[in-house]
């Protein structure tokens, strides 16, 4: 297990104009990203990052070990004692709740660990800040007030749709264990401010992506698998489609609605890209095309594939961005295009294309 | 720890015609009066019982330790390799799921093991049947073809409305750990329906009353005050609202809707009355002035008292039962005025009252 500490709290005196978030799921792609963002924004701010995972550290997050302001420490969210003494050791006073099982094939599979991390573990970061803030039902103790729990969840709890786009007041449909699990959670996070009056909120993201992505995602898995040579699998007829939001995007997304959100509210982030999946096989192999120019298109590499078995396709995830644009002034900046290319340029200029194969 | 056995299963040659119905929290109020009922009905049926508490034997369940077609096992839902051996050695094909932590205020102290139970605990009777039944997504084992889950829930997990009534498209808003916690279960047994094509399927129930209540809820409570000579309390103003629903008509819910309802689907079972809850302490202690003829009614012994922390009242809730009606063919059939009388007579004949104080 590793373990780094950059700085000390429980039972000593601090710089009141310190905050301490802890950050769950600080190594994901997501989290990462926060936590780098977070740490540069904000110089009053200190992070605690807890994963289930100690290595391997994310690029982002390395240089942050010479950091005074960082904390990380390896938790499973399912270990409530540990969860625990995250908070009482650092005196916590915000979270930014982004640990989960996120794979939707895997959770298919193995539906368990989804409930158990998800759901049960979501539940033990709740009751962790409840007793750590409160003192019972509508009594935050004084030194925590203004502590808040933002909850980062996905627009797959609504399931998809024919047509038009999901919003806030949608009514949950997964169709998966994984987003299951996420509409599960949001129910705890809602109820922990309705019935204790904890200031807690969710921020549902749709398919975020960019630079520092898990090679088993979509636009890693077609850079190499296009740069190996091989085939490009597509599953289905490809015309599945989603709401893509570049990472950039996502953080100020999250930033946003935790400094300027209300408690008790559900807001719903996409990128206002609602894109086929073939689209985007043919977006990157005409990117790469560019990139490598030679005889033949990388788009010949493509070949359609049954899906897993269970899936069900062609889906058509759509979500509405309008609550969070009207009533925080939030703004999608980065179109696909735009995203797309710096995010082929990242890994062709790192050769990250070889590190996960 | 007590088991009862009365027939063995795995690995036996079974008479096909025997259909063996796994009912979890048998011991409870719910649980045994279905059982009771279940077993008396349909003479083709076993029941394999599971409660995480072996004692007391509920007086509706001690006859049928002779019945060579009921067997109880003491087992904790939130032990799933428990729950597993459950259905391995009994092979069971039928699921009614009760077992669940109800107490809304318990919940409130002690969300955690709300959270465990209802909610992981769920998972695991899910996932035990999945394992049992299928062998994939959307492939059912032959022999577990007529398999069912039926779920059962409340209907706390809308939460109070000023006006109208709830149906099954209203959006959840669970307003303490105990709703919310029914609210996630549900997502749940509908998603081993989505994701996987388990039959499974969730009936919601007002608030069911009738002989043989636990000791701790209104109707008992306000008996045994009464008949104390104490006070009897009425919290907050006693305006708040339930919809309530005999345990007769309640039984003949489930018994429809396991029967007939569509996988997938929830329906919801009112008793179609909703009542003040200060108009039922009234009810109670005047049928109790017939009873016990007097120089003072007991209506003088009620007394306002301060409503717990935390908790919001007036509430109402108020439900409808139109699709169980309309789809399948359901009415319900005791008024509360003679449930109540029923009730009532039962308690007192019984001399129940002074068994829990």
């Amino acid at each position: 297990m590793r373990t780094v500490t950059g700085f000390e709290t429980a039972g000593r005196k601090e710089r009141s104009d310190m905050t301490t978030i802890l950050v769950t799921g600080g190594h994901g792609f997501l989290g990462s990203h926060y936590i780098h963002e977070l740490l540069n924004k904000y110089p009053a701010y200190r992070v605690v990052s807890i994963d289930v995972q100690a290595e391997p550290v994310p690029e982002l997050i390395r240089p942050l070990y010479a950091c005074d302001r960082y904390a990380f420490h390896q938790v499973d969210i399912r270990n409530n004692d540990a969860v625990e003494a995250i908070f009482s050791h650092y005196a916590i006073s915000q979270v930014v709740h982004f640990a989960a099982k996120t794979h939707v094939g895997e959770s298919m599979e193995n539906p368990g660990v989804f409930a158990e991390t998800n759901v049960l573990g979501t539940f033990h970061v709740l009751e962790a800040a409840r007793k750590q803030w409160m003192n019972g039902p509508f009594e935050t103790k004084p030194q925590y007030a203004g502590s808040r729990f933002l909850h980062i969840s996905t627009d797959q709890v609504y399931g998809p749709r024919d047509e038009g786009w999901a919003d806030e007041n949608t009514k949950r449909s997964p169709i998966n264990p994984y987003a299951s699990s996420k509409a599960s959670s949001e129910l705890m996070v809602k109820n922990f401010h309705e019935s204790y009056g904890m200031d807690a909120l969710v921020l549902q993201a749709s398919n975020v992506y960019g630079p520092h992505q898990q090679a088993d995602k979509l636009i890693p898995i077609v850079l190499r698998k296009a740069l190996s040579g091989g085939i490009i699998p597509v599953y289905g007829n490809g015309q599945d489609v989603h709401d893509w939001l570049f990472v950039e995007d996502f953080w100020r997304a999250v930033d946003t609605v935790f400094h300027l959100g209300d408690a008790g509210h559900t807001y719903l982030a996409g990128g206002e890209q609602s894109l086929k999946t073939l689209d985007i096989v043919v977006s990157i192999c005409t990117a790469l095309d560019l990139h490598f120019p030679g005889n033949t298109s990388f788009n010949e590499q493509i070949r359609f594939v049954e899906p897993a078995n269970g899936t069900k396709v062609p889906h058509r995830f759509a979500v509405s961005t309008e609550k969070l644009k009207r009533e925080l002034d939030f703004e999608v900046q980065t179109a696909f295009e735009k995203g797309l290319a710096q995010t082929i340029d990242w890994t062709l200029s790192k050769n990250r294309l070889w590190e996960v194969v």
